[in-house]
């Protein structure tokens, strides 16, 4: 990605390189790889889709951050306050496009329909997500499809960009796999909002319930609330009237068992996702993306 | 374009639905016509290239007046006074991805990389024009690198898509024809932000004195000024006191010649387009992109 990222250009240089260079877990390239390992070996195709997909997380990172107006991301300064939000408006759109210039030179048309399809859906769950800020009466298969889009459809393109050249049952079960994993991703950090360490987690927290972003916590929160709860729930999430409200909120999701309820939902989808694996080939790959699945639900960052 | 951007989602089919249906001067599904109708004939690909540099083109717009916090486009209020900031963002995006998407899904992967590569130039070159607020050093030659990127490289390609199928030669006549058009078309817009009629133009005026943007008829100005003179000149750009140092600058620009040496180079650029086109056959489609390049300068909107 680094590489890919090297510039040359009029007073952009430092700009881009310095966020080539800037380190998460990597999760879609190791999905990308370690799929590729297991199906018979990575190549150079393998390790261009792998950087094009970091690229693209980068991007939707850059965009989220100014929108959300969240200050720290993998423990450094976001980049709207690096650079500002207009640079981080532009830098996002930099970001995607050289991610499918980096693709799109491959001269494989149906690689890049998938990619740059994928990312659209990925927009359009963004785009979503914002929508039903508040909307307290959001379904979980609203939720679900949501997620889907900001965060699993690319987990899912990964994993089935690591089976490129394989059979189509195998491409079916590396694509079932990354999926899965994107989802139980999602709903672990959605957890994490309520139950994380700033500082291990590498990001400000407690956004959602001050957003009034209805993720799986909250909706489980809410269903299972009794009708004079549920109003006391929703007043403080639509209309918070301080950070007693926001505090209060985060301990009766906490308490409820809510929290913990959600979390067994990320449990089934990676017990889904190492299912997906017995189609695979055993060995050392398929081992460690068994392990890597576990890792999604037991990280603490 | 409309069409293309008909969504049947979840809470984002009215938001998508009524952008696409937000017209402009619609001066890049243009060029790819008149220039495919004077070599040949529109076909369904011309059409859907057409629909796809104007959704990009929206994009960028979306993104601008984001940034630029600009209330009026096309004399209608901007996306991001309608919908907010953050939604903005995110609309800009799916816009981007689904013009990639409507290209790509035609399979032809050495046009889908010219569409998404030319997309990377003209982010490059919004972020580039970013970088270089209030640097009065910049050179000429950086003004025109920088305005390829933000709007010649997207005619020149609409340009050169129109040509798709003719020979090198007429293909290299129309990249030609559609970046001299775009440069033009980018130094009359720069010089309306200093004489247009804000009805007519259907946009917020002024705004590049404000925002110290180095635009060819400030360059001008500043190149032709005494030592004394450029020294006031800077001081009102870089750090205006209030509204009568912006009023004073335009004054100026106007008053000494600037403006019309900056609409004079414009003119210059449309007489190479012309140029150009008579490697094309004759005909009315080649006469009416001599038109369109004169109308190019002649607006004043």
């Amino acid at each position: 990605m680094a590489r890919a990222l090297e510039a040359n250009e009029l007073r952009v240089d430092g700009l881009i390189r310095d966020l080539g260079t800037f380190h998460g877990k990597m999760l879609r390239p190791a999905l990308v790889l370690l799929v590729a390992r297991a199906l018979g070996g990575i190549t150079d195709l393998h390790t261009r889709l792998g950087a094009a997909l970091e690229m693209i997380h980068t991007a939707t990172l850059i965009h989220d951050d100014l929108i959300d107006d969240a200050d720290v991301r993998r423990n450094q300064p976001t980049a709207h306050v690096r650079f500002g939000n207009t640079t981080s408006v532009l830098l996002g759109d930099y970001f995607y496009t050289h991610a499918f210039t980096l693709v799109a030179g491959l001269k494989l048309p149906d690689v890049t329909l998938r990619l740059v399809e994928t990312t659209n859906v990925l927009c359009r769950g963004e785009l979503q997500q914002q929508c039903v800020e508040r909307h307290t009466a959001l379904s979980e298969a609203e939720y679900e499809h949501i997620i889907y889009g900001k965060t699993a459809c690319l987990t899912e393109l990964a994993a089935e960009f690591g089976a490129a050249g394989s059979s189509d049952e195998l491409r079916k079960a590396a694509a079932t796999y990354g999926l899965a994993c994107g989802m139980a991703f999602q709903i672990v950090d959605d957890c994490l909002d309520f139950s994380g360490d700033p500082d291990k987690v590498g990001k400000s927290l407690s956004t959602d319930i001050e957003r009034g972003r209805m993720t799986l916590p909250i909706l489980r929160l809410l269903s299972g609330a009794s009708p004079a709860e549920r109003t006391l729930h929703e007043r403080r999430l639509t209309a918070p009237t301080g950070p007693d409200d926001v505090a209060a909120f985060r301990e009766a999701v906490i308490a409820s068992g809510a929290l913990a309820s959600a979390l067994k939902t990320a449990k089934d989808h990676v017990r889904r996702a190492q299912e997906a694996l017995t189609a695979f080939p055993a060995g050392t790959a398929r081992d460690q993306l068994q392990v890597l699945a576990e890792f999604i639900v037991a990280r603490d960052f």
